[in-house]
């Protein structure tokens, strides 16, 4: 791979230079390559694999490269298993019978699964050697709100003016403990020298005479912007107390763009996630992946792997292979039929199950474009919505739509709702962010509570790392395999189910060759 | 307008929920119709524009709405002034004679002048009303570099790990400082409880069994990655101490992200920010705008204005209008044989002149992104390349476009050097951060130093504001109107060209409806 040489030739100009670059997880990764057997003299094996969700489509993938004889049995009528992207058209039934036919108009959609991509995950190249475009992903935006209604917020603040407040009063409270003299015992002149410079630029706050205050700045915003002639603006005011800023906790969210994987940039695949499974499911067509297909017994034989399963039409059927790979969530796993032991039966049972729901609301016009000047981002709320992300595409157009995005309880409560009574309930807590058009211009709406989706039934599962049931699940079972984002330390993430195919291609591989 | 309509809808929406929404400067603008005319029986009059920038573009665009009879006069062979998009095939040369044309590939462009576009300015409405595509502009970027020479940084350090060691310091600092009591003036316990909480996320620091104290976190980043099977990752080290990372000076430019004009999201037109001056130039048409002609004299009488001027062939020519608009730089327009009055003269020699040069450098790959995972951004150096901007566009094509952006003396002294020779320099600098390629992978170039560009011969001109001279320039001298980013509050921003231009529109026809 074309990356692989990229990284080969970092790592020799970053060593001339005394720069410790960053190693993707599978850094050095070689696919199969057909040659592989040509040189050995061995045969490509027969693999089947249990789930056509993006961990199992990779695995497919890249045991392709080398020739393999792949077949993929997934049991929903699409591929991408949690990668799933709602458009006009889309139907799904829940497990509680709940049917939803989602109206959206055209260019409109929902990534119900993953949404973004960290420009360090392996998931886009991929998208890379997939010829799947992408465009930013708007994961902050200094222009969207912060609504702690909870912590007794009076209205909606802009997080531009929010940082600007915490940041201000955190840097007076720094310089002037400094001053004091109480981090004498931390730092020298010259750092304290350093660090007054500092917090003033960064806080905005008055220097010594002035007794380091922060009354405020221009980086709050305007109640009327700057501009022509006489037009100075006029800046956002009042600009609340220290105590006030402190109990509004607008703060809580500031961290979450430090993190190594929601840091700016993020991106996402240009007209939806599943851009990516379907481009994948291309490569492989239908002859390799088997769509409306339910594993229903796996049997681990000493020389070959025996799948049954059951087809749309209600047909049993059986595929023989010489390998299995089993890319289902564990709990899903666990309730089919299998002879590979009690003690893998066992740590199927540790992995804990998230849930989380995404609710889509269209709208007949982007108001929050043309009213609030919001282009993209999310809004902060410690409401049972939790956030709000505005459209990172489609700008200026007719029509957008506004996700709804809630974990763990929240996620349960919004799922004991029919959809419609979803919608009722998020709209009533958007309104409180947006007024009125929230709910007025709303034009059709699409939800998703994972944990009630048929063959997937939570949103990840956490690996209980470190336990002899991760270790487990990391080997074979004889001549099955495990994997997806469950079996790695980036669970709930893509990238996650990316890594594990690849972990388990280049084992089964090694495997192969070695025989 | 949409736009205006939408405003006053949010107004309502807001004060009924006690938000204090954000006005545009030109709020409540509505363009000259032609139906004001017919209402009041006056007939339209005859307006030449100086200048076919984008204050004097809008300016004819806005009043063409009205039935106005523009004529733009443009000296450069091209619309835009400094909103100049350098492709393939431009050919420019400077007031010194260096002549260059760019080479760059299909698809590669280099913004030369303005190339971000902040959500609140109304730029933005322009791109809806003219139909010009957007797209987000990567203004900051977590993966990005900070790399202080001057400062004794050893090597290139990423945003995220400059940022996680600055404010986990900072965190440390105040946290000890809050428990040793050195704050108690300031805060209650309550407060005291609030801060600390907000800092130990906020800082990942320990807690106050820890000592409070900041070891490093996963926000630095890692050296290899988390990955699949027991790839937990290895977490970037080691953690400059606190001194180190005072003097490294990293935190200088974290503030930049917090302005009201730089903070994301920021915003391009899709393939060119020139999209914007060529749609105006589209529905202005060759007859309403004159590229080649250079103005040579004007001539204010009580009833009419008379302009001359020189076309490309040399020949004199001469216009006479009801009124005039300058929108031409002051020192500029102060060249020019006027009969405006000495005090006009006088004043346009008051603007502060800008000086900044930008140096687009093409790559045969995007070795930016497959070796450094860097897609889009800035790099913030204390090099004399100031900074260097990753491409916003074009993600996993073939080729891309490094932008070096500096200003003031650095720019002067790119500026006195040839072409070549500025690259030369340039890419000595980059090398420091991204080693050879930075050099090897070099395919083509452009630089522009606004200073040496005829007809603008600035960057931008930073106005008196509050002297006697921004104001006498604020009002006609006769009927002839000034109008450029100059006169307003948002100097330096194409933004500030609409604003002017829909303030002068506004006041032209005021005065022309109360003949």
């Amino acid at each position: 791979m074309g990356a692989a040489g990229g990284a080969g030739a970092m790592f020799a100009t970053m060593g001339a230079l005394g720069l410790a670059p960053t190693a993707r997880a599978s850094a050095g990764y070689e696919p199969p390559r057909r040659s592989d057997f040509t040189l050995t003299g061995r045969g490509a094996a027969k693999v089947v694999i249990l789930g056509g969700g993006v961990a199992g489509l990779a695995t497919a993938y890249e045991l392709t490269k080398g020739g393999y004889d792949c077949t993929v049995l997934e049991a929903a009528d699409r591929p991408g298993g949690r990668n799933f992207t709602v458009r006009g058209g889309t139907v799904q039934t829940d497990v509680r019978g709940n049917t939803q036919t989602a109206a959206f108009s055209e260019g409109i959609y929902l990534n119900a699964g993953p949404a973004r991509i960290a420009q360090w995950m392996v998931t886009l190249d991929y998208c890379r050697e997939l010829g799947v475009p992408i465009e930013v992903f708007t994961n902050t935006n200094a222009s969207g709100f912060v609504f702690n209604e909870a912590a007794g917020m009076q209205q909606p603040q802009r997080i531009r003016t929010a940082k600007a407040d915490v940041y201000g009063y955190v840097s007076e409270l720094l310089a002037k403990a400094t001053d004091q003299g109480a981090l004498d015992s931390e730092l020298t002149a010259t750092d304290k020298e350093r660090l007054l410079d500092f917090l003033r630029d960064w806080g905005a706050i008055g220097d010594k005479a002035a007794g380091r205050r922060y009354v405020g700045s221009s980086r709050r915003g305007y109640s009327t912007d700057p501009g022509a002639g006489d037009q100075a603006g006029v800046p956002l005011g009042p600009v609340p107390s220290l105590a006030q800023t402190l109990a509004d906790g607008a703060g809580r969210y500031f961290s979450f763009d430090f993190t190594y994987e929601q840091a700016m940039l993020m991106f996402q695949p240009v007209g939806g996630m599943d851009r990516i499974p379907m481009a994948l499911a291309r490569v492989l067509g239908p002859q390799r992946l088997r769509l409306g297909t339910e594993v229903t017994r796996i049997v681990n034989a000493p020389d070959k792997v025996g799948v049954t399963f059951l087809e749309r039409n209600g047909k049993e059927g059986h595929l023989v292979a010489d390998f299995c790979v089993a890319a289902l969530p564990p709990q899903v796993l666990a309730r089919i039929p299998h002879n590979l032991g009690a003690d893998v039966q066992a740590a199927l049972g540790k992995w804990q199950l998230g849930t989380a729901a995404k609710i889509g609301l269209e709208y007949r016009s982007r108001w929050w474009e043309t009213d609030y000047r919001i282009y993209g981002g999310i809004t902060d709320t410690d409401l049972d919505i939790e956030r709000l992300w505005y459209p990172s595409h489609g700008f200026h157009g007719a029509r957008g739509l506004l996700v709804n995005y809630c974990y763990g309880n929240h996620a349960r409560q919004y799922g004991e709702l029919s959809p419609d009574r979803r919608v009722q309930r998020a709209v009533e807590q958007g309104v409180k962010i947006h007024g009125a058009k929230h709910r007025t211009e709303l034009a059709n709406s699409f939800s998703v509570a994972w944990h009630l989706v048929p063959h997937l039934e939570s949103a990840w599962a956490m690996p209980p790392l470190g336990t002899p049931a991760y270790q487990l699940l990391g080997k074979p079972a004889g001549r099955v395999y495990f994997a997806g984002d469950w079996l790695t330390h980036l669970t709930a993430w893509q990238a996650g189910a990316f890594e594990s195919a690849r972990l388990v291609v280049r084992r089964l591989h090694e495997r192969v060759l070695s025989r």
